[in-house]
């Protein structure tokens, strides 16, 4: 049965981004330390047409995150653009350039309506402005028996995981301190919604857990 | 060469206790759920004096825990008995009864003095009312070519581990939420003074992260 799943890299005292994000530091201040596990990877290179690169323990969780996912999930700021309405002369088409990793729609959940933008590769955004419930419904029509991944950023997986709608999720846990910056469990108390810890994966840089709700 | 030694278990949201600490909840209320995986084992039931029990992959990390170990440092809280003066009347001696599982000297950092306290199987508390340099000094020395092990609580933790002293740390990573309580890494920022992630081990309801400096 298709599954709602969700992944985000995670530092060791909770940042899944640093302090101050902004177009120079999507991920703000410091968070992109929590991506250098991904970089050197055949799996990841592969995805930007890039060849070469290693393979080793988290190959089998690159591979993961792409395989089976038939709509994707995101937050405004994820997709990027600044806050506010969508600007008709400079119009933001997402971080990704002509030909997005996406290649399956995705559900950007926004206050300010716009038209689908479809791109090259088969992703096409959609522009969501009835809430999260309303953009999970619409991404799990578009995946039919695939998953739906939520994308981030924290304050979306956070509303996913608050309703417990989450069937899977992986924590990539990189052994750093960000000190400051977005937390992912800031708003769910003691309660993890029944996702129960059922893989662990020891891989250079980076501890692999997976979750899946019990 | 002797090490200064940190170990601790931690929630998957940071939290190496949980909140309003007590007489009745000496590591505030939920914090008894970051240690259940210790429990069940054989290795901690036998230093309790209890037969029976289980071998798991955490097995190593309970008795790495204890091995080599010449003195230990603690802050006032995790020795207990509230804060203020020492009782003369109601003295109190510590969570662990007449033989308390330490077996070498224990150093106590706190604001009050109070002579040595020497209970059965080779533990004695010292009381050290000059900080926490002081303290580790007297620690190194008692322990010799043996480790010291900074027992904790967080706030005992964050002075040695913002000093850089830290030569080990041994992170118990419970895959739970406290939503609430002390945070371990609330104080250092994004530096983790040298430390890097050596070792990963899954365990059951655990994942053991070893940290050495380098």
């Amino acid at each position: 049965m298709a599954k709602v799943r969700f992944r985000i890299s995670m530092s060791l005292d909770g940042f899944v981004a640093g302090p101050s994000q902004s177009l120079k530091d999507p991920i703000g201040i410091g968070g992109l330390r929590l991506h250098q596990w991904v970089f050197p990877l055949a799996a990841w290179r592969s995805m930007q047409g890039l060849e070469g690169g290693e393979v080793n323990e988290s190959t089998i969780v690159v591979a993961e995150a792409v395989s089976g996912v038939g709509a994707t999930v995101m937050g405004r700021n994820m997709f990027g653009g600044g806050s506010g309405p969508w600007s008709a002369e400079k119009p933001w088409n997402g971080w990704w350039g002509p030909d997005p990793p996406y290649h399956h729609p995705v559900f950007v959940l926004t206050h300010h309506a716009r038209a689908p933008l479809a791109l090259e590769g088969g992703t096409t955004f959609h522009f969501v402005t009835e809430g999260p419930e309303a953009a999970l419904d619409a991404a799990r029509r578009a995946a039919g028996e695939r998953d739906v991944m939520v994308a981030g950023g924290a304050k979306v997986a956070q509303q996913y995981l608050a309703r417990g709608v989450v069937d899977q999720m992986d924590i990539s846990l990189v052994p750093i301190l960000l000190g400051a910056g977005e937390r992912l469990f800031d708003t769910l108390g003691d309660d993890l919604r029944g996702l129960a810890l059922v893989r662990t994966i020891a891989a250079p840089d980076v501890t692999h857990l997976k979750f899946v709700r019990r």
